[in-house]
């Protein structure tokens, strides 16, 4: 059986989260249902990782098996001609049976990105957070890099989720301004569930000085969640990157 | 009376343009009954030039009149309370009596995307205009030279419109790349009905190397509309700056 790795780019703002569900948009569930109409054979398409509701990806990873003789370099075209405008399959690449686009994931990059006008957008609403009060982003960059390394992110994860552990590894993290906007990359072995939600929040209260960037250290070894920020919005969030 | 200016961002997309019609969404309409809610009168808002439906803004221009005494500072926060998110007043100044948004205009600038990858994106693809097929930027570059200066630009504006004349000035066209999107700026004295738009359409055709770049010269000489591209859709386009 041919396996097929597809980069996908959603726009969140359209379903309810990457995991099909009855009654309920889903991407995973439009996707399958293209699949099925351009290979006529019912399949299972294995995301990198869910997304919630409101999240958007530019570099979602997911795999499928197929029977199907279409050519590799015709799957995406056809896909996106059955597939709803806010749902883009940005390439399809024919890869090794064994390959699992969740097991097999290495690094994954998101980024979370905070409009830091007094009065917001109007036009890039859905993909951004609106934090009126003027933020120290040097204070931000500080704290930021204590996330780096591998940590107990136990006090920046939420409740619920079935993640193995709560040890994780974060690569790379940094952050870019773009006029008005604050946009946190951050690069790691995997994540907790709305652990760049929690991060995004917590740099938030440091932004505003309400905490020092050196308590990240603090709010890392107590693993206490109450110690951490709010989790931010769904919309600000967006998966960059998958790689294996 | 007060002469109050407003900056002002909207998401074309929810709206049938900038200008007032009975039983149409329109930008124009929602703020003036958001100045109404906050002020009690009945008033005019007169914008820099309307914008067709579909368009968005990022600095629009526009002012009204009144006798309210809320504080300057205040106005921004008392409209975008009232007004929905798809339209924000980035500021408000109080100018001089006799301020009028479009009679003294001096300058434009719109900003036209194209989004450059095979498959096109789905969480900006109301903000841009996608082409599939490999454009030739440096062609494109080359050929937008020829905008710049005073120039009878009847070639380059659709029938309809309420403008006087048809020769205008450019004072700056430049293309910036990011990523998979070509951004194409224009600043000019003032733009003729479709204007950008068409520009954006005949610098596609340079790009698809379907004409040299010096052709350029020849459409304008002719002032033959059928000569240049097509005219390309609202939802790239954006009013990026208004100067006086």
């Amino acid at each position: 059986m041919r396996n097929i790795k597809l980069i996908i780019e959603y726009d969140g703002k359209e379903f309810n989260g990457w995991q099909k569900q009855a009654n309920k948009l889903n991407i995973q569930g439009e996707i399958e249902n293209a699949i099925k109409e351009i290979t006529r054979e019912k399949t299972e398409l294995i995301a990198s990782g869910r997304t919630d509701a409101g999240v958007h990806a530019i570099g979602q990873v997911a795999n499928f098996k197929t029977n199907s003789k279409i050519p590799i370099e015709k799957i995406p075209i056809a896909l996106n001609t059955k597939l709803k405008k806010s749902i883009r399959i940005k390439d399809a690449t024919e890869v090794s049976e064994r390959f699992h686009s969740r097991y097999n994931c290495k690094k994954k990059t998101y980024c979370y990105t905070i409009n830091n006008s007094k009065y917001g957008s109007s036009i890039y609403r859905n993909m951004q957070c609106h934090i009126p009060e003027k933020l120290n982003v040097e204070k931000m960059k500080k704290a930021l890099k204590f996330f780096v390394g591998e940590h107990d992110f136990k006090a920046f994860k939420a409740s619920g989720g079935s993640t193995k552990g709560t040890i994780r590894t974060i690569y790379d993290a940094k952050i870019e301004i773009d006029k008005e906007n604050i946009h946190i990359y951050l690069t790691g072995n995997g994540f907790l569930y709305n652990m760049v939600r929690i991060i995004s929040g917590t740099l938030v209260d440091v932004g505003l000085e309400k905490i020092e960037p050196e308590y990240i250290e603090e709010i890392l070894l107590s693993k206490d969640r109450k110690k951490a920020g709010r989790t931010l919005p769904a919309q600000g969030l967006c998966l960059m990157k998958v790689e294996y």
